[in-house]
């Protein structure tokens, strides 16, 4: 069954690659973004592409495609698509996304950016040729698009909570904390690349650029693997990836960060909780509920919780009445909004490639911290911006 | 511009009578509801009717639909529309629901189900007519389709808090509270019915029913309107309708309920809150979190805050890993999945009119009540269950 | 053994009637009454009084006492003792009270300040003509001294969340959701006067009209007793009071109370919650945590939490650094603190009899609505004030 | 004003050094810990010791004792005094300690035992010389006897949250984090020794060890002084110590512990927070809420919250009944019971000196890996029991 596209042809035609997880909240904020407000740029949600092609025409047909694929390069030859969503697994993310980049499409990359510094510094280099004639190019951080998290971004730019000093945040998941769990693709590191590190620490570590708006300057680390050998489908096999760890960061704006990220932390299921210190104020978060902001601002000498769903309130503009909480597929649906809002008016989306490997460097210098007994590795400036469209 | 229908032609084609808040948080669910799993069945966004062509026609673009129409009774009359969603001011609901069953269309009324009891029961007779020859029907009770809720009622009907005694129950909110907003048609009884009443009542007096699978039998109550004249166009006017309302219900299962709504509580935005105590445990909620329940099962002592985002957990198998919550939105979407899963089974359909009438014949009550200094008044039998297809 | 008295020969002495639950908490709070500020009232604590010669000597050691006794009669006619403090179970409240009063000591009694309104206004009668010749009284409504409840009423008063329109209390205990839980004479109307009435509604009323510092003028109410029969020493005995009781009250000032209270409300332990909703504010408070307050002030759209240790939040300044939370008992060292505090400076103490009385008669008045159906009872203007030197 | 004791002649006699916050903490638990429960060890509140004549005799009268004095060494030579309870200010500990010891005291040392590793050394060798004949010693880690800490001490004891992997404990204060604040002697490293480190810290330290039973065995940690010069009274000074701490702890269990230490930390007041994860569990606690504690055993998939007042938890029976909670000062209450109770029956108390070395031990490492870039320093195995009659 082929299923049309939902907006007039003018509009940007999308392709996903990938259909897993990502690909499925990737593909919801395609099918909503356009409802969000009236005038908004529609999409033409043209193909998903993976490589099981009956699998793939189910999900197309299931999250609202025209059409499905498997053959991206394929795809990227085609006139009708303009923005290719990259959510394929890590060690994928550089040969689809140059491809893509240089067949003059905008891109969007699932975070992290990729797997390695190698990988990522060349994907920069990809982007920033691209965007010389116009092609644009976006790494999917997408919980800056929690409402909550850019009212907490606002008040950090305003002031509202001084000069920030102490940031602690950690992201904390509970799915390997079992000894008993299965050995799978992500705990090898030839094929995830890192553990937690990398899928958790990635978030936590563009968050502090994001919400402070400063740089990571060097790091203190530790890492740990508390299981180290799991049941493959022939026998006992070795986890080579991390399951937990631990960091303290600088930046050039004087704050210190402690980070902490695990899989292995019983009872906590996404549990990515922030605390921002300032001098005259403090604010925190937990995405375990997504639509609060406790704000002690301009002095103030307690906590405010406050439901993060007024009009006045960033991406809340689209959606319901105050007091109708969001879910966390809307932080895609914001995504492709501002994607989508960035093409339109020719400004640079972001966070960029080059946040993505602010991001990588960062995570490259807490694994080589973590191997050399945890003394200050410094990180080499980026000479990037976090600034850009996604400014809400 | 015209945006084709999402789903293949021998999918439900679905019109959507109303384009304000509801017409779009129903939109939003048609839009979503095929991706929520494999082979459900998908639907044909058809059309989408107001009273303004233009507004209309940008409303059915930006929400996905086909078309956009102006004559509702027209469109009753198109073969390729199946469901009909109203949508509509509650005064208009008998009018609009009546004339699709009888020409033969699936029907969905939003609650409350009508303005007066004397509709409601028009609006059954005409839903028991239309059933005789397959026609379904069912009210827009879109809370019982909260994943916590329906684990709520899941563990009560298991026996896990044993025998229900006591149930707390208030609907707070605050856009009234600032005694300088203005007049609004919310505030006159001809059209609005009445206030917090059957704005917010309903859903309680409904999610009692639910949760206990008990019948309201008898209640006492009183009702105030706290600001009493407000600025309209032409100056002050009389606002006729309450602020607030409290309740107590009994129910035929021996239980007793206080019921509290406002919309007058300073702070409070969406705060649907329940508390349900038991002879071996109790069970809380808040729709502020709503993918939050706290359980005290099996004699427990204290209470567990349980994240309802797993994947046993009611209508979650559809959705994200956990860990990754939910929107309000969600629940329409889950709404309208249970309905076409009725649809295609050939089961009615649950919450039926007849639930619909059984809340509203609670509110007349309360009203009575509070009409003769809180006496009790006692709650005609309405003969109705609650069960359906919407037991998850 | 004997203990000697801790403080000055010409500090008051006290008598303590009572060695029970009460009566040890009471003992605490003379304990540490003069420990709060330099050059506060010390007092002599002279004897501890019961009807078991063995187990209150037993007591009065362990609690700092410097004697027993089993003959009130006899202490009340010493002259070294200047200070009454009633313990003993509420049939008795009236007697014992009114001999001491008669006998020229201050007298506190505990709440309820009676079984029965009779017995109440027997009580004030004795309390007036004892305030004309200096004889000083006052009931035990200890949470008016909580420093949480004492700020919000500071709040109120100030104006700082508006005009007070809903007031939303309940008291929530567990202990006899047990349905196997053996009878006591806490269950026997003859005994206890009433059930969770008097017990718990009695400390729900007095707050209203603390924190408002207005009158109730009338109830609509209902009670329920769950559990009917209960296993006693010889066989079931039948429950004469109530588990449960549910009620609105109307006050002068034009505000509208839910309240609600019982035993029967599994995992809930001691669950005082009070909720104020003003035209331009809010206040919350839970008993189960104490040090804090809620608080929407001056229109603020949202709560804030607030850890009420600050040294000029009320009762604070004779304990701990900000931070450093106080329990439960603080609040009968507070009570005692401010009855001292009045003898000394010659002001009448507050809450008065007459404060235990107006009480007394909201809950008569709940229980004759229960007895009628739920229909409206006005309630007596009691003339008297909730001003006194409580007043942090 | 003389005020007698409180206690008969042949209970132990008590004398207190300093009465400066910690002094009347621990008077406080002094004038309540008889009346515990019944037949429990009373004391004789002998003596209050400070400097200044006329201050510390207002103390002694305000907070029960019978006499004040100037002279701590003239105290040392009294028969009466059986205990010397070791209040002053930390670079005082050990002179004041170790004569106490050698004098046949039986001595509490207030946390942290000495400012110094080699004060502390000191310390623990005239400890073991006096228990040698059977004069006892305790460090004052008075957060052991929080009811709840007790209780989660147990559950993991007990191995219902199996083998610990991390521990996440941080103590975030906020009295400096206004940079207006003055200069204090705190702030000056020759008489504090440290900054949040060793007063925040030691009680982080003891708790790792406490409720896991395990010792340190190496360190990575970084601190930082935000505001580096204060207004002193004469002109600008030089904060010398530090204004936060961050460290990662090893265990000899196997578990990774994340350490953060700050006094400033905007709108936290106390708010020692403690997660333990374990491989089937989960605990949490916020000194803040002393009375609750979060659980999640025995492979349970969320937090419970228990209210910590239940007859059976720890230090709870000779309270209050169910739900009435208890405040920070009864930790130094049950402290003083334990420690009474080891005399009575000749067991050691605990924590001991060892306890409170190895905490300094652990200290020391951190302050020698902030200075080293971070690196990892190993902590010297203490050869120490936290077991003794503590264990509640």
């Amino acid at each position: 069954m082929t299923t049309p596209p939902s907006a007039a042809p003018t509009a940007p035609g999308v392709a996903v690659i990938g259909y897993a997880f990502m690909g499925k909240a990737h593909s919801h904020a395609w099918r909503n973004v356009g409802a969000l407000r009236p005038g908004a740029p529609g999409v033409r949600r043209q193909v998903l592409v993976g490589r099981d092609a009956d699998a793939v025409a189910v999900a197309a047909d299931q999250y609202g495609w025209a059409e499905s694929a498997t053959d991206w390069r394929a795809v990227l030859e085609r006139d009708d698509i303009d923005v290719v969503d990259v959510c394929v697994p890590g060690h994928l993310h550089a040969e689809v996304a140059i491809a893509a980049l240089e067949a003059g499409k905008h891109v969007i990359a699932e975070k992290p950016l990729a797997n390695s510094l190698g990988e990522a510094e060349k994907m920069v280099a990809a982007a920033r040729a691209a965007r010389a004639h116009g092609v644009q190019s976006m790494v999917g951080f997408n919980y800056r698009r929690v409402p909550a998290l850019a009212l907490a971004r606002q008040h950090v730019a305003a002031g509202r909570i001084g000069e920030v000093r102490q940031v602690r945040i950690a992201y904390l998941q509970d799915w390997l904390a079992d000894e008993n769990a299965p050995m799978t693709w992500r705990l090898r590191r030839e094929l995830a690349g890192s553990g937690a590190l990398g899928d958790l620490a990635s978030h936590a570590v563009d968050q502090v650029r994001h919400l402070l708006g400063q740089e990571v300057t060097g790091v203190n680390a530790l890492t740990e693997t508390f299981v180290r050998r799991r049941a493959g489908a022939d026998g006992p096999e070795d986890v080579t990836v991390d399951d937990a760890a631990w960091s303290t960061l600088r930046t050039d704006g004087g704050a210190v960060v402690s980070l902490e990220v695990s899989r292995m932390a019983s009872a906590r299921k996404n549990a990515f909780g922030i605390e921002v210190y300032g001098s005259s104020g403090a604010l925190r978060f937990d995405l375990e509920s997504l639509n609060h902001l406790d704000v002690a601002l301009d002095g103030a000498d307690s906590f405010s919780r406050v439901l993060v769903t007024e009009p006045d309130h960033p991406y809340l503009d689209g959606w319901w009445p105050p007091g109708h909480v969001l879910g966390w597929d809307a932080t895609f649906t914001h995504q492709a909004a501002d994607f989508l809002a960035a093409l339109a008016s020719g400004e640079e989306p972001a966070p960029s490639f080059e946040d993505g490997l602010a991001v990588q460097r960062v995570l490259a210098a807490i694994e080589e911290s973590a191997a050399a007994e945890g003394r200050t590795v410094h990180v080499e400036a980026a000479g990037v911006t976090t600034e850009g469209v996604e400014d809400r």
